[in-house]
């Protein structure tokens, strides 16, 4: 079971990532990001797919059109650890790709 | 603005689509996937995605590691109509070959 960080280290983890937030009483880390259309909300996921399924660590998610909401926890921690963090950076670093 | 099936075209509509039913008082149809892993969940929803983005319909969805969760629902018209049904059989055409 990996490391859950302490809240301190939760929010200077998301410190950096815009848009990203504390959820469900802190045990997961949160965003929804709007793009143009279905295809370029679709285009993110698969670049995202890879990289978590290369991590080992998946999102929670949504889509509805141009919208994804995402949800980052460690479910086996019950919670954020540095993993979530890490996918959220990926994240960050892969959506301007597509906006 | 497409037009509304009937209660009788939405039963008749879903009849023949396995684990699908109605939801939200009629205005949507939904089902739930379970694959065998993330990669084949993710798969599947890239095929669906490129054809809902042929048929300009698309598919309200999440996804968590295995599980994909899909409504479907025609904004313009507030509820079900034929193109709800056609993406629905699209996904169980697709559905086995990442079973």
């Amino acid at each position: 079971v990996r490391k859950l960080l302490t809240a301190a280290e939760r929010v200077a983890g998301i410190a950096d990532l815009k848009g990203w937030q504390e959820a469900n009483a802190g045990t997961s880390i949160i965003k929804s990001y709007t793009f143009s259309d279905f295809t370029k909300a679709f285009g993110f996921m698969a670049r995202v797919a890879h990289e978590a399924d290369k991590m080992d660590h998946h999102p929670e998610w949504s889509n509805v059109y141009n919208q994804v909401d995402v949800i980052l926890s460690t479910h086996d921690s019950n919670g954020v650890t540095a993993h979530d963090i890490k996918l959220a950076q990926i994240m960050e670093l892969i959506a301007p790709e597509f906006l």
